[in-house]
């Protein structure tokens, strides 16, 4: 732990993500009373001219071009790892060596196997561990966990989650990052979908198995990256192919009984950042939409038969989860203030010793469920989500 | 009354609202068991080509041109009186005198006076008589009232009410007979703001003074009327002078302290028929619009704390008012059962005969309000309302 | 044909759907134009009593307990077939042999087998024959069929489907017909699937295959039929076994390379009779939700960038499919229109001497979507559908 | 000017605004790249234990408790005022006559005379000047300003706006400052009726005459202070007489000839910060609703017939106002960023030398439309807003 009661955070990679998480740092006090303050340190990347912007707009200490340096400092009580999947694991198992609590972007690892390896590494060494899962800490999603968890929903019969996009529909977008299988493992699914598989997972439970589909629209594009984290994009006359499914469906059935109704795409036309979810049962409802992330629209068997109805309530009350910290009801919050609570609840658990949630065992569940996923839309058959933990 | 429990309704006027009201008598018999059948006998118009092709869609058994020929004849029960305002007061005093139960389209007269003549015609002969305010006949509107003669509600604060339409902003569009104070009185003042009002009047309460404003935006049109209802126009190169009002806006007290905001206007692009309100009391809030009749969002105080919302009620269940008589749950109804709802009311009113809701009465004090509006837009001052009764 | 240009109605079932197509029978000459007058001649109901009510109610001229006697019947022009699934096929078979134009409702059959010889025999009668799934001839619904049509959506991507219904959540809610699998060959997937599947082909195409999964909720109830429609439930005490699915759910490829994710349920509380879809195409989006049916929300790629948005268009225009016959703009239809436009239809090519759609040929198509649903959730595994016809 | 481009801050007051500006400051750097980077100096309160809580919660250098000393102290650049309207003239005066720049909380002034010394203080200094209305700097409400000015509405023939609260309904809350005349002015009117009328003149233009009504629903309460913000309240048997309004409700006639509708109620039950407006043009419209501030909904008569609609425009795309720097599409913003961006656009325009708008001016004139309700509220007659200017 850094001196008078600091966390010093390094962090890895500073692109969409980095930009997210050195907010979360820099805001958690000012809304918290954090049992610790994050000191930003340390951020590395690839490339020296970048990095050293990015430390100065976000606020860090200093900038390197060199991750194991990073992990290597004494320095450092977290490591934050913001870098395309394929990087995850070793950075992961080399900062749990050295140490390091670690908060790790989504999806945890390319695949189960090295999920795991990197969930070994960071139990062995008893560091605090998380997956940057920030949609679990909206409070509209804390407010629909809390009333399943207090059985005011009932039994669960449905869960109907979609993540819709539409950024690369356009068949001249580039092969950016993202678009390549080698980097980041799949498409739509480990991007977006896992969001909703890890939601699925925190508020209904564990999925047994699954039975999916994949589809790649557009079979090939401009080879290139783009310039400016996910705005613009600089193409080429060259071609490449497109390695990674442009959307994925999936059904599932969970082991409490539920059925799960799942879709990722970045082909839904007019579709934003559409990630919503309903689920029924026997008692009630809830539907949420991260568009209009403040709401959320709760429905109950018991209200007076005459009066029955969703009710769009505003989750900007001081009862609500973390509410209190930020405004008077009706002042929403936005997209990055589920990074600000996450994060929140990452240092208390640093300063409390104790491990968080959403860990990197979710991590590891969630990838089982991307894997089994992706083996059934190539093998056309259900698969036993257990057969791959 | 006719024989064999059947009701003979003879109609003057053959437009829109001819449409409506022969509709409801048609369709009452299908839905709802009433006590007496309504037969559609005769209706009347000016235009006899016209008159008979109505005769023959709506279903009429006769088609005259003569509208006091119908009032005289024995065979008839109920003179449903769908022509322009400046004809209500005639037709409506002879009717009586010739004891027929009556329903007249709004705004029931071109003036208090008007209206006061009509009223003493109808109660003198003791007939049935009904203005043709539909939209308090919306299952949704029922259940508002409902909530709020149960004091579900509370105290009432609050009453916003908007009809914004936007079918005449076209400078192009003639003048029709509805924008002709000589045939109509006022402009949305008459024509939609009575709605407002009368809808304000059966939730809250009676209004004790008002001030208001109107405008006139497009000063001339070209003369001519349209063809074909509401639908298409004729126009022509010749101008003339629009004399009533596009919009209206106006601030009300009512008796029991609640305070009133309405506008009527022709000219709010893109809302068709937005009827709309909100009321707001100590222990709740209901919101209604007529895009979407079927639908009350209510609000109660005392739901729990963390789960307080406008519930969205599909106002379609068997327990709603009127529903039962219609489908299952979920499957709306449309415009024209206000006006089926409105009929069997009606029909049961002529049958136990007892006088039904909205009467003359109502158009008399909506009269006053809309005369008082009127005065107090010219005046620029409030007005009490009770002054013009 | 019926003499005097009219078209004579003979109804076999009273019920849910004999009341809704016993309406538009009534009502379509009064909205529409239709080059014959329908007249209900006959309905026919095993319960005499339940019969003659339903005749009285509906304005049919007799009352019949044998639905073989009306078949046979020379004044019969058109048969229309409500009863429950099991009773379609034989009912369809003898009116085609006797010459009789039908309307059946859907789903066509217990089974694809079924569906192809029914409709063998109104191909070789030559007679017009029409599935009821009512639901295309929604307004909104045309529209979106249109702008596809048109190409207004480009190249379709996606289309999400959900039927939502939950009026059988209660366990006690008893053993009706649309529970039993002898009666009606499947549960929410032949009543509310057999819709979305419908409506996808419509608009979509073509499906190529599935994979499905079904599930019983509550796997036994008590014996007893509702008296009164899907209104109130006669319960006993002794239980029955479920045997037909509360809740569906299956991925769809098309023929056109569009992906398909389907649901239909009967217990997502709170859902009334939630029919929605959303399509996803290059150029542009669509949604349509049967609880607010009058809406379509529309979004174009192509708009101003900085004004691109879903428009919900009111689709009460004018210039809007059917809509004409009705009510001026934003004066919304509900429910039973889609009965008046789909019979309005019916009697155009009856007159016209052609073919009408859904035809059943679209019967047996759907059926055979129904059916590799079933045998996909019973085997576990994607199944073309083709193989079924 | 600070040295080393920076901009040091000293700030009266340290409350719910004091929290909203403090924040502004310190984040505005991280998400642009401000010509001055603020930095937060000292920070004011009466209470010192508050004030030096503030202070380490907010990161504020230093605290103090008296204003004077902070606005004669040579280091500070800007003064925030976030007190009681009561204290602001006497505060801006001072600080003007010291030269420093100033942003005051609204409403500006008790009454318009103050005003106007307020405004000849800071232009006799040459001090840039702004007030915080922050809703001006909603992107949505940006883009309604664009789209306005370029014409893209028309003519402008209506506005409605509302800014409907909830807060004080329960007659045990108590006499806070926000209740009291002598320190605030007025209740509703000036604290979030100064907001629409400043979104009003912003977007439509300057208002020529007005006529309202105010309303006092809960004549007196219990004396006493919140605790905390505006979350708890600390109540006393003791009562004391509501002197400020709890509602208001006025019409207005704009310079160029448009309608204004306009309520700001503390009783809307339900309504927790609902700012919402429409505005009608001659082609088209736009809707705005705080609780959903990233949405802008939009209408064209232009737009194809059969697809008018209005757009619900999510204004989070990179070429809305101020998106560019926040997050990719889709990814929601909150009501904090409103501070961000006027703060930014105060920092510009101390740094370039050129007065920001709103301005004291701004200020002054949203003053006396107050002034003029206030008075027509007495009077019961419609008041030229330019009699008090």
């Amino acid at each position: 732990m850094g001196v008078n009661q600091t966390l010093n955070v390094g962090m890895i990679g500073y692109k969409f993500m980095g930009k997210a998480h050195s907010h979360a740092y820099r805001d958690v006090s000012f809304y918290f009373n954090p049992s610790l303050k994050p000191v930003l340190k340390t951020i590395v990347g690839r490339n020296e001219v970048g990095v050293k912007q990015a430390a100065a707009q976000f606020g860090f200490e200093a900038a390197h071009t060199d991750w194991r340096e990073l992990i290597k400092s004494d320095e450092i009580d977290l490591i934050d790892i913001v870098t395309p999947n394929n990087t995850h694991a070793e950075m992961v198992i080399e900062a749990a060596q050295a140490g390091k609590h670690i908060l790790c972007e989504k999806p945890l690892a390319m695949n189960v196997q090295e999920g795991k390896e990197m969930l070994k590494a960071v139990q062995e060494a008893g560091v605090v561990h998380m997956i940057s899962h920030n949609y679990r800490f909206a409070p509209a999603v804390q407010l629909a966990k809390k009333l399943i968890e207090e059985g005011k929903l009932g039994r669960i019969y449905h869960i109907r989650a979609q993540y819709l996009q539409d950024w690369i529909m356009d068949p001249d977008f580039p092969l950016v990052w993202r678009l390549r299988k080698d980097v980041t493992g799949s498409g739509a699914l480990g991007d977006i979908g896992s969001h909703i598989i890890d939601l699925a997972r925190f508020l209904v439970g564990e999925i047994e198995q699954v039975t999916g589909m994949t589809e790649i629209f557009i079979k090939e594009r401009p080879m290139g990256e783009m310039t400016e984290g996910l705005h613009a994009a600089q193409s080429s006359v060259q071609k490449g192919k497109v390695d990674v499914d442009d959307a994925v469906a999936f059904l599932a059935r969970f082991n409490n009984g539920a059925l799960g109704v799942f879709e990722a795409t970045r082909f839904a036309a007019g579709n934003r950042n559409k990630n919503k979810f309903e689920i029924n049962g026997s008692k009630g409802s809830i539907r949420w939409d991260l568009e209009n992330m403040n709401l959320l629209e709760v429905y109950f068997t018991d209200d007076d038969k005459s009066l029955q109805g969703f009710r769009t309530i505003n989750v900007t009350e001081s009862v609500h989860p973390y509410v209190n910290q930020y405004w008077p009801a009706g002042h929403i919050i936005g997209y990055e203030h589920t990074f600000i609570n996450l994060v929140y609840e990452l240092i208390q658990g640093i300063a409390e010793g104790k491990q968080v949630s959403p860990s990197f065992e979710d991590g590891v569940r969630n990838q089982a469920v991307l894997e089994a996923i992706a083996r059934s839309a190539r093998e056309g058959a259900w698969i036993n989500v257990s057969e791959l933990l």
